[in-house]
């Protein structure tokens, strides 16, 4: 019987990824299992590569990636994962819906060491149609998939409680949650409770084998800012709070995704601060966007809100590209869109935690005029070396550099 | 005698300029000429043109240019006035150094219906040299400006006791304004008083001859988010609020820059409110961009701090650029910086304002699967459309579109 993270570090085991995520985190071990015991910090593993995510640790960032049933080039989401992992990206979300589900999530496997996340509805919906799926086919998709080394699985709970309660306020956009569509309507075709609640044991005890985490979905986030965070919506986060708890207390590792979508800017921080305050689970936020306006430019308006986020408690960060609304993203935008939350990320850690030796460090670079000492510290070197390469001076101030006057006329 | 919009303001005349911002804000005149007359509201106007900017108002981006000592292509800085236009820009800033900058000045002018603003110094000094600087060549540069229709001037009212100020703490970054360091370099080499308040009164009456708006500098601005707020700054946001009354009640209307620079993110809003006690005159913040670290994606980090300054109540933002700290933009990246700080006055103004229409007439579109509608609400639909080409569906979920599902399922 495998043992997973919290079962370990209940017992005070200190294992190989404790030990790396510690050392990554310049967290002393014994604190950071207090996280993974009480459940306010997750470690998801493959292979070699344990990230952390949760209390006291770096904010991190999720690239979503895959085909859709309109277009499907593996090689473009192979290309993708590469990129991912080259400009710093925490772990992967493979979201497959097109052509041959399996054998794109080997190919990514393949060239990417990342913890990887699926969520399996998608591959039993994308193989049997809405219309045919049974609770054996979604469970099916599970025990394949958790065989196959997938580190975090994604179920979404939304219950018939909570599909009655949009009805009483009239949203503009319902549910655009992908994978929350597809699982409500195949509750209101079957006329059935949630499938993954009501197999809940039976999915946590695959998890358990394996040590997946287990990310709770928010299929009932916002889709616009006007809808920001309504009677369905809490009551989701209770339910997952609820879940999570569960799950925790039975040695699975857990997630909760919440205060995702859109959500207006003045809400996020009051509304991710009461999503804390319901547990202790890391909270995994997609976005969240600002406005509905961006479009084409949402992986900017996403990082005004992951920023605000993150500096107010979200520990994990669900990139969006600038192709978010528009379709699937080309490696560029997964590009453009992964920095652009790597800063959130970055400004949400100085917010929790202070600020940080790197941003003072490319500073004196910056002082002394040394441009490659700056991109030893720049979240994205490469792209600042395009703009101004390194053998030309700088082009903006040319010789009356303030810092340049400065230390002419008052050193 | 010309009277100035404050002077007509108090008198009760409703102008033209008046009357159109009123227009463009959906604001009653009398409501406006308040705030002008109080000086919390400016109308900075070129020709037909007249923004509004403060109190109760959109608030406004402007976009940089002009050509540097080391790059001059002033077709470029044409291009990029047309830009600024095209995409959404409300002023503009002439800030050419290099070339034949009066030559270059008027291309723009002539290119470009926005009002514009200048930094006089810069002309004086790339014409005369910082070392040959005299208070002459300061004073003429103004006087040539005004009687060309600059709309609005920065003087940086840099004194002896801040540059005293900045010996005693250890910034690692010490002044980063140029024009600043520019009135600093004159006041050291010549053992003088700042030049811009020695002549204040000269300068005043020069405005009021063509109501030109006064902008007061930022020098003490902090280079890197560790040098947020010190002493120094706290004095030049004094002088400034102090220099701004004087110059109302002379009649010239006047903009306070401030909280700009890098600012560490936890910061920026009570920085903000505290400038805005200080005075009632709109406050225009470059940036602020809370990290050091975005160097290449500084517009996007600048997003961050300016929809947390506008949301706190700055009026009008400086854009920053892809290229900020790297060289001169191209005017492609004009377009990205300017892009990014509409954006961020949009969201600063959900914060300030409450919901806008706009988000929720997109997101109606949305909800109707209506592309071309939602580009009508979009604020850059010209890229919205460069990546997804009308033509297509979206490729991004393809038949398993959230808002398609539950429409066949639970309407």
């Amino acid at each position: 019987m495998v043992q997973t993270q919290v079962e370990l570090a209940a017992e005070g085991i200190v294992t190989r990824q404790v030990r790396d995520v510690a050392m990554a985190e310049h967290v002393p071990p014994d604190v950071l299992m207090g996280g993974v015991s009480r459940g306010s910090v997750v470690i998801m593993t493959r292979g070699d590569v344990s990230v952390g995510i949760g209390e006291g640790l770096r904010t991190k960032v999720n690239v979503n990636l895959g085909t859709s049933s309109a277009t499907c080039n593996p090689q473009e989401e192979v290309k993708k994962a590469i990129i991912a992992g080259k400009y710093g990206a925490d772990t992967i979300s493979d979201l497959s819906m097109g052509g041959s589900i399996t054998n794109i999530r080997k190919v990514i496997f393949e060239n990417s060491c990342l913890p990887i996340t699926t969520v399996p509805i998608y591959q039993a919906c994308a193989e049997q149609g809405i219309k045919n799926l049974t609770k054996d086919h979604i469970l099916d998709a599970v025990r394949m998939q958790a065989g196959e080394g997938v580190s975090s699985f994604v179920f979404h709970c939304v219950s018939k409680e909570m599909l009655a309660l949009l009805k009483t306020k009239r949203r503009i956009l319902g549910v655009v949650s992908k994978g929350g569509s597809i699982t409500c309507a195949y509750m209101l075709k079957n006329q059935v409770e949630n499938p993954f609640i009501e197999n809940f044991d039976e999915l946590l005890s695959i998890m358990k084998q394996h040590d997946i985490v287990l990310s709770l979905g928010n299929t009932m986030r916002s889709g616009c800012i006007h809808d920001t965070r309504d009677k369905a919506q809490i009551a989701e986060m209770k339910k997952n709070a609820e879940l999570a708890s569960y799950a925790h207390a039975s040695g699975v590792q857990v997630i909760i995704e919440g205060t995702g979508g859109h959500v207006r800017a003045d809400r996020i921080a009051g509304y991710v601060k009461y999503q804390k305050r319901l547990s202790p689970f890391p909270l995994f936020v997609a976005g969240p966007l600002p406005t509905d306006l961006a479009m084409g430019h949402d992986h900017i308006a996403g990082c005004v809100g992951a920023s605000i986020a993150s500096g107010a408690g979200a520990d994990y960060l669900c990139y969006i590209t600038p192709a978010e609304h528009l379709g699937l993203p080309n490696p560029e935008q997964v590009r453009d869109g992964l920095i652009a939350f790597r800063i959130a990320a970055h400004i949400g850690d100085s917010i929790k935690y202070g600020l940080s030796i790197e941003d003072a460090e490319l500073a004196s670079k910056r002082a002394e005029l040394d441009f490659e000492g700056q991109l030893c510290h720049a979240i994205d070197p490469e792209r600042a070396e395009e703009i101004a390469p390194r053998s030309g001076p700088c082009t903006m101030c040319g010789e009356f550099c303030a810092i340049k006057i400065m230390k002419d006329y008052h050193s």
